[in-house]
């Protein structure tokens, strides 16, 4: 069992304000932009092929997300994934649109096999990395978190990434020392969804809260924190909202808004996937 | 005359959550996923040249834009719209920025001869790709709708387009049969044309109100119900509104909420164009 | 000392509603188009290689921002900033992500040395330009404005532009007749820097006051009547905002409502450089 500390997670981040790269989709940048700036982090979405390496070993953290990708980001990426992998920084990989076209998916599993920290996406795209689904349709979930649990723990074991489910129930699977650990978090609000870039930009949280920290129980605890700071200012935002548009504004307060105490409420539980030490130890 | 069931044609969005391939400008990308989700429908921005076609085979709906095109969109575009073409999926042409440069313009004319289901513009632009104007100033409109009305009937004869006309008083204008009919719908508010994105990502709301519309009346109807359901939101979308910014928010919360009942409501009125069964007949 | 008419240059941008070509970063599109539209000005994103010139000759005014700049984007802006100075017109660099890395801060070197009329970034990257400075964090401001307006000054002798420098108190420099001139402008908000492309899109509301700005008493006014739009506006839109989410909307409301008297009790002193005269007449 693995204990989780939020707020002295919350409370590295903001004492650290990570500059997090993003090399990701057009579509949802300025999005991602405004989270990273909301929870106490500075995005850069540096993406030229001909200085994103050189802007990586400034950075404090990476998203790579092919969602728009162009050759120029399939190159930045390369060199950026590479860049990180040499100085030991965290990066978040972003399975976006895997399974429905080919050429995507050839790269994204090339990147997922140069050793991210966290795999971050919905149930479908994870189940399509781990050669279990089809994908998804663009951004939306189409299989459910727990059945993918343990295809997603197949996939931390031979990637020795931490794999984040997103989803109305958030599944946070992490190998350590053997075990296959499970966090599940609630909260957030069935306008979520509706806001384009609320999946998208979590992988960039992530990335910002994995600054920082060494261990792999503190990678777990990183990603976890990252999924319950969304999952309690996703809740907070409904307050107020009519529609997908104002919520999408009140969740840019709400994120703001979060104290480490606050965060510290998420509505987490965490557990050892029964006989993974087993597996763990065969494999 | 034709008559339109509006709340059909909604229902029949709502249960299709049609997925819709954006190649479309990235000022409005973020924008046009928005009120994608806020309708109904699902987005995706594919956009590479070396999978977009085969994305278009598994989308509903492709809307193309060449606002900011890359060489790489345009590729993307030419085998999207072939694609499209040979699985007979809708698709829709926005001709933004035609008639301001030279190599954009051939381009957008190319595409307009490669049978858009529909092709919707401002009136500046209509006439542009019409051949009776300059082209508009950006996303503005110059001219004024009811004087390009003749235009575009003529460019939906020679296009088998349906030929959308946005405005303060909307002209959708049909071919079926060897006439002419247009409708017009009232609706919207002066601060539509400050939010950008309002028209570019109508293009994207056509494109999945096509989906499902096979005669050539039910694509018309699927034309004017994208269009009415604009009107309908953006003239609720009005109220509270302190300026462009906080209309923005409402119109996104007013996309989503409006009922096929409400859709219904909208101020539609058709006629056939006089003598224009003639001029079909001719040419 | 420089008196300023800001009424004026504002009932000047309200009545020319100059078409500003913005080659700038993917990021801030959007927003950009949005602050352009609000302010009474008409955006425009070209930036293809083949037609961004051709667009230049047809607009009022030009903004090139490398934030994510794209091969195609650097080929753009070369051309574009050709045509604007072949026809005199207003163009604005902002030197975002300069010193951070070597590829891009060759280019936004090279362009300015090609006779911007104004230059406007944070003081970290104005720092940076000047060369005495190692560029900032992103659009984050790590020097003092203070402290930078001596290598400010300096780099609007050597450019020939006019320097902005954006802070918590704005400092706008300008050497004209032999004598550095400095304008300081107080107002926004603490939110400010928490919304991604408040920065970048004051190029291009500095680019949309210059237009129709012939003597360079008239530049100079117009880059401080673009700055004290933002200021006031930034200062008003703190009112019931609840981050920087409802901030964000707020702001768009407050540039679109503000008057030509609204914006003349905008804070703006404006002093002579001790000794810059002698200073200039020695370069």
């Amino acid at each position: 069992m693995v204990d989780f500390d939020l707020r002295s997670a919350n409370a590295r981040l903001r004492a650290s304000n990570p500059l997090i790269q993003c090399i990701t989709n057009t579509v949802v940048q300025q999005f991602s932009a405004n989270v990273l700036l909301a929870i106490g982090a500075a995005p850069a979405m540096l993406d030229h092929e001909a200085d994103a390496a050189q802007f990586t070993r400034i950075a404090n953290g990476l998203l790579v997300n092919f969602g728009t990708a162009t050759n120029q980001q399939f190159l930045a990426a390369d060199a950026a994934i590479e860049a990180s992998d040499a100085d030991s920084k965290p990066w978040v990989l972003d399975p976006v649109s895997i399974g429905a076209v080919d050429f995507r998916t050839t790269r994204i599993h090339r990147a997922a096999n140069s050793s991210p920290t966290a795999i971050r996406g919905n149930a479908s795209e994870i189940a399509a990395l781990a050669g279990v689904g089809l994908g998804g349709r663009g951004v939306d979930s189409t299989d459910e978190v727990d059945a993918v649990i343990p295809a997603a723990a197949e996939l931390a074991r031979t990637t020795g990434a931490i794999v984040a489910v997103s989803g109305p129930r958030d599944a946070i699977i992490a190998h350590i020392d053997g075990a296959d650990h499970v966090a599940r978090i609630d909260g957030g609000h069935s306008y979520m969804p509706l806001v384009i870039g609320t999946g998208c930009s979590l992988g960039a949280v992530t990335a910002a809260y994995l600054d920082g920290a060494t261990t792999a129980s503190a990678k777990f605890e990183a990603v976890v924190a990252a999924h319950a700071h969304f999952a309690v200012a996703g809740e907070a935002a409904a307050g107020g909202a009519q529609g997908p548009g104002s919520y999408s504004v009140n969740f840019l307060d709400a994120l703001y808004a979060l104290t480490g105490e606050q965060l510290a409420t998420a509505r987490v539980e965490a557990a050892t996937i029964a006989g993974s030490a087993n597996i763990g130890a065969q494999s």
